[in-house]
C-alpha cells in the first residue's frame, strides 16, 4: 500500500499525527487530511517536505500571524 | 513502488510535468520535485491536493503576486 505517515515537526522531535494517509488538501489555514479509512483531520500546518518512498510526510505548524 | 506521477493543472486539463516522483518540498516560491532516479525540477506552482494511493499530485501554478 502506497499510504503515508504524517508527522508534525515539533522542535527537534516529530510526532506522528496520522497514519496511513491517502488525501492531502491544502487549503489557506492548513491542511486536510484523509487516511485509507476516510477519517478526516485538519491540521493548521504546512507540508514542510515529503518522501514518498519512505511514506514520510513532514508537516510544520503555521504560525499565528497567517490565521 | 510508491512513487507518484505530478500533474500541473492548466485549465481543466491536467498535464504531467513529473513521473515517478519521490520527495516533494515546498518552498516561498513554488516546489521542489525529485524523481526516483534523483532528478530534480523546480516549479513555480503550489500542491493543490495529492491522493497518495492513486499516485496523483496535482499542482497548480502560483498566482505572478506571489513573486
Amino acid at each position: 500500500m502506497c499510504e503515508s505517515n504524517a508527522y508534525l515537526k515539533d522542535g527537534n522531535n516529530e510526532v506522528m499525527i496520522m497514519e496511513s494517509v491517502d488525501t492531502i488538501e491544502p487549503s489557506e489555514n492548513g491542511l486536510r487530511l484523509m487516511d485509507i479509512f476516510g477519517k478526516q483531520i485538519f491540521i493548521r500546518a504546512k507540508i514542510k517536505d515529503m518522501t514518498l518512498l519512505n511514506h514520510r510526510i513532514i508537516l510544520e505548524e503555521l504560525p499565528l500571524d497567517n490565521l
